[in-house]
Formats: structure tokens, C-alpha cells, sequence
């Protein structure tokens, strides 16, 4: 089974909009066992759609076509599929009711150019719209030559289209299109991979690391293992294990993954897309305890990071974002003087634990940039954890522009916290294995 | 002049990594006046960048090469330059020290891996890294048949080669070679666009807004109008001009730009990527105005976004991040009883004014789920707004998972003091227009 992924949007085009469409879709069915070899991108153009979609169509067995399903008048995709199926498009009632409830529920009025929406290709099949107002189509595509109604026994080929949203498109795609394909494909899949996230080690360094393993699996070929630079979450290492079966290949993926964590150490903090917010979180979760925190230079970030896992009240009590220097005096009781330091650090990690009544405070003063502070480089950051009577405060150099500084203070801070948690708690640091 | 980019990656054809740099430079290479018709994506192998490299090199003047300057074994980009180019890579001293100083402004040891960075084709120019380890490399490619020392004079086709990491790759595009692109054209451009950010308004809304700008335009061709559903930052509406000049497109999109905020009102907020925080920031800064945040259901998100802005301490004194409902009662003298509530979010705003000695409280309480909250259901969001001695709370009921939900209700609070600072204070909703 080969599929491609045809995304439509003049903006892609243009580059106003980045398609990251085409690498998750790609991506999500590579993991269901379905090779996309093709990814083309065409502008919102009756014409051209179809010109891609009959090309995509010569190449492969079903065609994922993304965006142009909007209701503004440059939306065509649905009036593409139906010109080059050679069928009608017909208001579907159904479709127009589900998009009126829709805007009822946001307590909105459905303008009329939403009424486009709920146009469908005959023969077509819909997918329930449940983020966004589109619905989906699943197109069976008529064997040439064959009548154009008489689709299903006749044709294997298939054309998919969803949303160009992000978050609508990948909801669609897991729930209907990838269990679709695999029903065509009779449910055969053999390729398999994990990722591990790994924090304060570079890239380069973390190869060196691994050199004994590369090289054994470069003879090898499988599994093979790949670096991906996350930028501010940290390296990432790609395992990808392909076999007969998806058990057969989680077993090789199992050993592999044991191997390259005895590599790694305690570098590696989380698998498979889980934040170090989540890992940190569930650390002190398990070990019953309540966080504060006292942010100045993140100003934010750290308490907004938390409370994006969901379920964090169990662990979270709250934050103060002590941005200007008298909130440190006059709320957290830091000593007046410089407040890029480690005493302002301690300071604020104690009285955030104090003020917002946690077992844990964890705190961050620095320079993010783009001027200097109490005669400290910008990159300078102080992180003060006060943890069961006692406070440590790390003392960091960071690089980069005044968002990754950000970031990356941010990251380090719940670095310092897992490290200290995972010395005196019998926590895993990356959850099951 | 026609360019071509080629994105090196293993990982982006898998979709590990979405291609977001392809985008990003077809897009400053079109504002620079240069065309780019052709995007390519090829994985970490020498042939192939070299075959991606001759097909690119047959059909435009230029190529910029994206990726596989890295440190690890699987980055060949410099190698399948000097290959193609039928060159000798040499290491070079300078630019070696160069990434030596780099490691120790980190206060690290450089990895012997890091050496292969230095590495650089003969007969090309290197782009100093300022951002990342890795350089930059500009290489004129002979002319079919001559001599592959004697390049400049005979040749007027180039490949640039930049990092992949995208911070990296956009200063060394915007520093080095779009200059050096434009120096080659003899400095000609001829299409401008601009950008103007709305809130409150849905896509299909502001279409029918501006249809009648839009029936006109579409007759003439010249200016055009977008939208660009920006998700979670509001819809964008992209005003394109195209003239013999800089000078003269500017004065079309000027006339352009006033006809359509005309037509939108309050609903633009900002213009070219200028964010809401920094609208609201500048408002604030403005009016001598000081702002304290109380966030629940945000949980930091707001105070995140505001000590984004540089400068942001001339009107932020901080936040208080008051998940736990305790805090909300002893810190902030919220009364007992439910925190999802119009009550809450009027204390929370005063409250959070006056522990953080401010002028004006801006409080976020509400559900963003999974769960329900005080019997109020998902979505449902309190803005309270503190100023000039008065409270108001808007009650907004917002649709999408937790994610959007939170986002949504963070830009929704900056809309409410923005539109309130509009009504009070003779500010600018989106800057010089």
C-alpha cells in the first residue's frame, strides 16, 4: 500500500503557512506500516488540484488530499474532487446541521458562506467534523472507464481529503483515515520506533556515547537508531525496529532501547513524546508532594508549562511571578541587593514554598537578554530548590537569544528538580520502558 | 532569478521533523523579490543531495541547501557539496577556532566530532556562525567544462549551504544570503505584503467583511488579498502588491491597508507579526500603566507571553499564578465558595493588583478541562479586568481541547484590556499603520 499526501493552500505556496501537514501525516502512517513516497503541495486551484490528484492517482493507491476546505471563496478542494470525479456536488442536510450546532455551541450565529461546507461529492463518504466545522470525505475513485456511481467493488483506489487545521486534520486522520487504510491493507504492519528525550548532553557528545552501539547496528540494519535535534526540548534518539510482526519488532525495539539507556544514563528523562513537565510532575506525584513556584526571568513559562499537564492541581499549588525587583522583597522576602544571585535564588524558593504553602519551591532569577543585569552576562541563571528543609541553587550558562535562554532556563529548572527527586526518590525518570 | 531549496534530512522525509525552514526561507526569498517554484526534500546521502543538486542547478540560478551540517556521521551535506562540486574539502584553521570559542562561551569542551564542521570546500566562502557550531558555506558553481578552481568570473550560478536548526538557518539566510542574493539580481524587488492580525472575528465573518473590497480586487489582480487562518493567534489577512518598485508597491498597500481596516474596525490588532502581548504592552507602557496578572486556568500562560516582550518590565510587575484554589483564598482574599465564577475573577483581578502593587488587575479564571469544573462546563472562562478603580468581568465560552482552550482564553484577556485601554486611552490598537 503506498500513499501519497497532496496539501493545498496558495499560502504553502508562498510560504505564510508552513505545511507541517504533510510531515505528520507522513509520519503517523509510517508508524501504521504505510509508505508515503510522494508529497506534493498545490495552490487553491480547481485545475491544479485535479492535475495533482491525477498524477498522485498513476503513483500510488490513495491520495490524502489537506486544506482547501474552508468556506471562504478560495476553498475549491471539495469542488476539485467533484470535477475530477466527474460527479455533482449536493448539500448534504445532515452535514449542514452538524455545522449549525457547532456555532451553536460557541454561542455563535453560522454565517451563510459556512453553508458551502456541507457540500459533498456524490458517492462520497463523510467524516464527522468534530473540531472544526469541515467535515472529511473518503472519495472511492471509479476504475477507468467504469460508471461513475458504481465505485466500491469496482475500485481500490481512494481519495481522502480533511481539514488544512492542524489540530482538526490530525484528529481526523487518526480516528478515520488511518483505520480506513488499514482495513483496505487487511491490517499488516511491521515498523515500529520509539524516542527517547534526552536533556544536557549534546549532540555530538551523546554519539560519542553511543559509537559502540551505531556501529554494531550499522552492520546490522535493524534496528537503526537516528539523532533529531529538538532544539529546546533537548536531543532526541530515534529507535526504528522493522519486523514480520509488530511484536516481533517491540521486542528487538525492548533490547535496544535497554542497551542505549545504559548508555545514556540519567540524560534520558522521558520516551515517546512526554514532556519533562509530565516526568516531573508525575515524580512528585508519586512522591506526595506540592510544588511552588517563583519565577523571574521565565516569568511564567515554568507555572504555564505545569499546569498544561493535565491533572497538575494534584502536584501544582501555584506560582509567583516576581517579575519586578520589589515583588522579591516585598513578597517572597528576598534580601535587598542584586537579584541575579544565588541568595536571591534561595530566597525565592523558600518564600515561594512559604507564601503559596508547597513541601517543594522551585525558583528562577537570570539575565534572558537582550541587556545585562546586576553586572551579570546575559545567560546567567540561578536556580534555587528548596526540598525537604534544604536549598541547592545551580548556577548555569546559557546561550542563545533572549526566547531559547527562556526556554531552555525553563527546561533546566525542572532538570534540577528530576535530578534531585530521582536521588532521593525511587522515581523512574522516564516513566515505563 | 529563479532559487531552489533543498532540504536535507532522513528525519524529514519520515516526518520526524517537520520542514518548516523550506517555508520559511521561500517565503524571505519572496518578500526579497526572488522566485522559488521548486522545493525539494532529500535524505542524509551523498548521491542524492548531488542528484538534487544537478536537477535544482538545471532548472534555476541558485539553490540554497538546508541541513546535514551538523556534527554527527549521518551530516554529509559538506561532503556532497565538495563531490559535486569535484573539490577537495579542506579544514579550515580559523573557522575551527571559531567553533572552539563557541564550546567555551558555553563553558564546555568541544567533542572531538565537532572538528568536521570546520571542513570546508575548496574554492568556497564560509558564513560565520553566530547562533549554532556549525558555518554557513557559499559555493559558485563552475561553468559546465571549466576549471573548477576558476569559478567567479565564469559562473553566475551559486549553492549556499545553512544549518538546519531553523534559529540558526533564518539569521544566516537574512545576514548573508539573501544580501548576497539581492547584490547578484542588482538589488531589484518588486513585491510587498503586509500582514494585519485580527481577533473576535471567525474567517468567514471577515470575508463577508470584506467582500466588496474583494470583488474589486479580484477584477483588478493587483493588490490581492489572503486570509491565513492562524490558528490559535487569531485570523490574518495578507495584503500582496506587486509594482515596478518598493516605493511604488508601498503605496498600494498603504491605500490597500486602509480600505480594509475600515471595513474590520477594532477586530486588527497588530500588523506584521507584531504579537497581542506587544500590542497591549505598548498600550500599557503608553498610558504610564502597570499590570499585575492573577491566573488559574491559564496557569502562567499570560505572564509567559507578556515577559516575552523585551522591555516588558517597564509595565509588568508580575503575576500570581493561583491554581490551587487556598491560594486564590489566603493570597489573593478571593471569598469562599465556587473559583469558576464572576466573584472569583473580580477579586482575583483586585486582589492581584493589590498584592503586587499595580494600577491594573487582569485575572483568568475558568474550566479548560478535561474535567468540569464548579459545575461550569469545559470552555467556560471569567476575565476580570481591574482599572482606573473599576472591575468588569466578561464571561466567554470558548470551544477546543484544553490546549486551545487556554491559548484562546490568554489572547482573550489581552483583548478585553486591549479593547477597554481603546475606549479610555487615545492609543493605537496596531501600531503606525
Amino acid at each position: 500500500m503506498q500513499v501519497e499526501v497532496v496539501a493545498v493552500g496558495t499560502e504553502l505556496l508562498l510560504g505564510d503557512v508552513v505545511d507541517t501537514n504533510s510531515a505528520w501525516i507522513a509520519q503517523h502512517l509510517a508508524l501504521a506500516g504505510v509508505d508515503v513516497f510522494y508529497q506534493t503541495r498545490v495552490g487553491d486551484n480547481v485545475e491544479r488540484i485535479g492535475a495533482a490528484l491525477r498524477l498522485a492517482l498513476e503513483r500510488s493507491d490513495a491520495v490524502v488530499v489537506c486544506g482547501g476546505l474552508g468556506p471562504t471563496p478560495d476553498d475549491v478542494t471539495r469542488e476539485a474532487l467533484a470535477a475530477f470525479l466527474g460527479v455533482e456536488l449536493v448539500r448534504d442536510d445532515a452535514v449542514l446541521a452538524r455545522i449549525r450546532e457547532l456555532f451553536d455551541q460557541r454561542g455563535r450565529t453560522m454565517p451563510p458562506s459556512n453553508e458551502r461546507q456541507a457540500d459533498v461529492p456524490v458517492g462520497a463518504g463523510v467524516i464527522e467534523q468534530r473540531r472544526g466545522t469541515a467535515p472529511g470525505l473518503i472519495c472511492p475513485v471509479p476504475a477507468p472507464g467504469g460508471s461513475p456511481e458504481a465505485t466500491s467493488p469496482v475500485s481500490s483506489q481512494v481519495v481522502y481529503a480533511v481539514p488544512g487545521v492542524p489540530r482538526e486534520m490530525t484528529e481526523m486522520v487518526t480516528r478515520a483515515v488511518i483505520p480506513d487504510l488499514q482495513a483496505r491493507m487487511g491490517g499488516r504492519s511491521s515498523i515500529v520506533s520509539r524516542v527517547l528525550h534526552t536533556w544536557g548532553v549534546a549532540e555530538s557528545a551523546l554519539a560519542e556515547r553511543l559509537a559502540p552501539r551505531l556501529e554494531a547496528l550499522d552492520a546490522a540494519g535493524n534496528p537503526t537508531i537516528a539523532f533529531l535535534a529538538g532544539g529546546m526540548e533537548g536531543v532526541k534518539v530515534r529507535i526504528t525496529a522493522r519486523s514480520g510482526t509488530v511484536e516481533e519488532a517491540a521486542v528487538v525495539l525492548d533490547t535496544e532501547e535497554a542497551a542505549v539507556r545504559a548508555l545514556l544514563g540519567r540524560s534520558v528523562f522521558a520516551c515517546d513524546g512526554t514532556t519533562m513537565e509530565a516526568v516531573v510532575g508525575g515524580m512528585l506525584q508519586a512522591a506526595g508532594l506540592h510544588l511552588a513556584l517563583a519565577e523571574s526571568m521565565t516569568g511564567g513559562l515554568i507555572a504555564s508549562r505545569c499546569t498544561d499537564v493535565p491533572g497538575s492541581s494534584a502536584w501544582l499549588r501555584g506560582g509567583i511571578v516576581s517579575y519586578a525587583s520589589e515583588v522579591k522583597f516585598d513578597l517572597l522576602d528576598v534580601p535587598k541587593g542584586p537579584v541575579v544571585s544565588e541568595v536571591a535564588a534561595r530566597a525565592m524558593a523558600e518564600g515561594a514554598a512559604r507564601v503559596l504553602g508547597a513541601d517543594a519551591g522551585l525558583a528562577v532569577t537570570g539575565v534572558a537578554g537582550p541587556e545585562t543585569q546586576d553586572d551579570m552576562p546575559v545567560g546567567t541563571v540561578f536556580v534555587g530548590l528548596y526540598l525537604h528543609g534544604d536549598t541547592d541553587v545551580a548556577h548555569l550558562r546559557l546561550a542563545g537569544d533572549r526566547t531559547v535562554i527562556r526556554q531552555n532556563a525553563a527546561v533546566s529548572a525542572f532538570d534540577v528538580l528530576r535530578l534531585r527527586l530521582l536521588d532521593t526518590h525511587s522515581a523512574s525518570p522516564g516513566g515505563p520502558s
